[in-house]
């Protein structure tokens, strides 16, 4: 089936204006002003395309194309928020090559068996909150709000003040979950974030899977003195010590498997004078891997050394796991319906798998699940140079099309 | 000679408002409101303490005690900002005792042979700007002004618009530069900031010189990428660089000497996230010594090791030397005069060295420099834990108020 490649690849374009940074990329953090702006955008042309629209309680975002029965419905979607500074493909190519496939469909007079519904969920990136995948999240009933509403930005903004001031109600938070069995499939593109379809020269390619991820923030409190007059054996300084975690992290995720990975992003020293030695120094930790229990082995190694490297050192240390993801198989018949389809865009079925965390590893827990991998050039994602060209966008979103209508029927 | 022992602790207490933090200790930066406002009030109280009052075109204070002759005169003085959550002593102290000794000496109608002068140096600590030691460099006529007036601070304000919000005038700065011999010598009271009087159980000491520190800033730049979907066998990334350098730090200054401290006080990831690999991290280097070669050749062996360690992993290297100062011996005539005086202070004239800078190391250019250190509870500074009894303060001063009746004959 046709779909509209100019019009995809200009709303993508037209998007890129919300949260623009000084190097090109994008900063639009979940629940800010910048991801209302380019879902508010993103309903008004579902309400041009004829869906039905509607918000959760959450601030998730639907359009449904009605089937020619009720239920239950054809998810697919992703996400409008980002990194800081990141890319501007990641998440809004789901979101409106679904939104693409489902409005082509429409014009051309498509009634599907089933509903199909466009979603765009609300906070899928970690950047601001330590919880990704809010949106998606709330939807599966999995998001621990009670426990972690209070918890503040790098700004001091608490989760529950971020969702009011969205204009979300987290009163009827537990409304926006959905029973098991309200959707049949679920089916996201996304960008690959890495370079496995670069080097083979694909377009866009069938994801195998998706890697578990598990996040940590770990403190270590020293005692802040005088640079200059506190001599180095009287010292209880918290940088060496982090020092000697983050290398730490980086041997444990290299001696493990080439499926698992570890990245320490984000290290502040407290108070941060250049003449003092810092009472405190926090860290955060991400590792991820295919196999969960290879994943956790790799978190226990570097929980193992911090604790050791603090006490050796005198040091107070605090290591506190702040979300896991569950690595998840794709559906064997969606991952066949897509290798079926692709002869029909003209595409090689190629599988990878992905290392990134996205939304379908949430709604698993609902729905079967597959994802369409498009092209990264030079691999690079969460970066200003991300970047997918318009025809790998149109190659991809020919993909998803043709696999909604026929999961659809 | 008899000072107000209660006067000088209820002014130090008195200033302690002025960038109070949660914790306790104070935020006063360089050129900050609160800086002039506890500079106004020291203004305030040397007026009535019948000094001449008068700020140099940088925003230095001085409060002049005429001699009996003109000049010349025989300086006396600290400063009044502080580290990011420093402490309330540091700087303070200096100030206060000075302007004790100084309005004791007039209230008992001792009219010294020389001038004496009381200074309040701007921007002592180089927590906000590369450069410390701003006030004091300006009156040796030492402050790279022209090279560095364009740097900001992290919150994008340059020095030179930082100078003129403080009401100073940077056109006139050199100005503030003394002529040599305009002062026949330099006496500061300051905290000690390590643990030496304590150990031995002494209010006050005699400085017998003061380290000469390098500061420098290194910036390793590599690719930022999704955390998850990079293997780490193709990753650029600059925080395990940074990780080796901060442990190469540790180790310099370890297999140096026992008075050789290097410190990483500021580390900074770009862009931050915790699902990131970061683009480049920032790091502070500050290096010191009693024995200037020695210094320079720990700097040298850092970053010798800083710019292996990114070739190694192909990562780009900066590496700038902000600011060096000079390791300084105290004027023996000074020492002995002070050595005199403890008698009469019935304190014993204990010698010990100082591993922090001071304004004093800078005012040996133009005349020569003694020092008091008063005892640190636990060895702290730069933190709010930072405390000196008002009994060692009150010996302090006292000393002071002798060594000054004495220089000035």
């Amino acid at each position: 089936m046709q779909i509209n490649a100019v019009r995809v690849n200009d709303r993508l374009a037209y998007l890129t204006r919300f949260g623009t940074t000084p190097d090109g990329g994008v900063t639009r953090y979940a629940l800010s002003r910048e991801e209302k702006a380019a879902t508010d955008t993103v309903a008004r042309w579902m309400e041009e395309a004829g869906l039905q629209v509607r918000r959760d309680a959450v601030g998730n975002l639907f359009g449904r194309l009605p089937g020619r029965r009720p239920g239950p419905a054809v998810l697919t979607g992703s996400h409008l928020d980002s990194v800081p500074n990141g890319g501007h493909y990641d998440g809004p190519a789901g979101v409106l090559a679904a939104l693409e496939a489902v409005q082509s469909m429409r014009e051309q007079g498509l009634v599907p068996e089933l509903p199909i519904e466009v979603a765009s969920f609300i906070g899928e990136e970690g950047s601001r909150f330590p919880h990704g995948l809010m949106g998606s999240s709330f939807l599966t009933g999995t998001f621990p709000y009670d426990e972690i509403s209070h918890l503040k930005d790098r700004d001091g903004i608490t989760l529950d003040e971020a969702l009011r001031a969205y204009g979300s109600d987290p009163e009827r938070a537990r409304e926006a979950a959905v029973a098991p069995g309200a959707y049949k499939a679920y089916v996201e593109l996304h960008i690959e974030q890495s370079g496995m379809l670069e080097a083979r020269g694909l377009p866009a390619g069938i994801v195998s899977g998706i890697a578990g991820m598990r996040q940590a923030r770990g403190i270590i409190r020293g005692r802040a003195e005088h640079a200059g007059a506190c001599p180095m054996d009287l010292r209880r300084d918290p940088m060496p010590a982090a020092a000697e975690v983050i290398l730490e992290v980086e041997r444990a995720a290299r001696e493990s498997d080439p499926a698992t990975r570890a990245t320490v992003g984000f290290i502040k020293a407290m108070p941060g004078g250049t003449n003092v030695i810092p009472a405190a120094v926090e860290l955060s930790f991400d590792i991820r891997d295919l196999d969960g229990a290879r994943r956790d082995a790799c978190v226990e190694r570097v929980k193992a050394f911090f604790l050791q490297v603090c006490h050796r050192r005198s040091l107070t240390a605090e290591f506190e796991i702040q979300h896991t993801s569950t690595p998840i198989r794709c559906d064997s018949g969606i991952v066949q319906t897509m290798t079926e389809a692709a002869g029909g865009v003209g595409m090689e079925p190629f599988q990878l798998p992905s290392g990134a965390v996205h939304d379908g590893a949430n709604v698993s827990l609902v729905c079967p699940v597959g994802m369409i991998f498009v092209r990264s050039r030079d691999g690079l994602s969460h970066c200003p140079q991300e970047y997918t060209s318009p025809e790998d966008i149109a190659v991809g979103t020919r993909l998803l099309a043709e696999t909604l209508r026929r999961l659809a029927g």
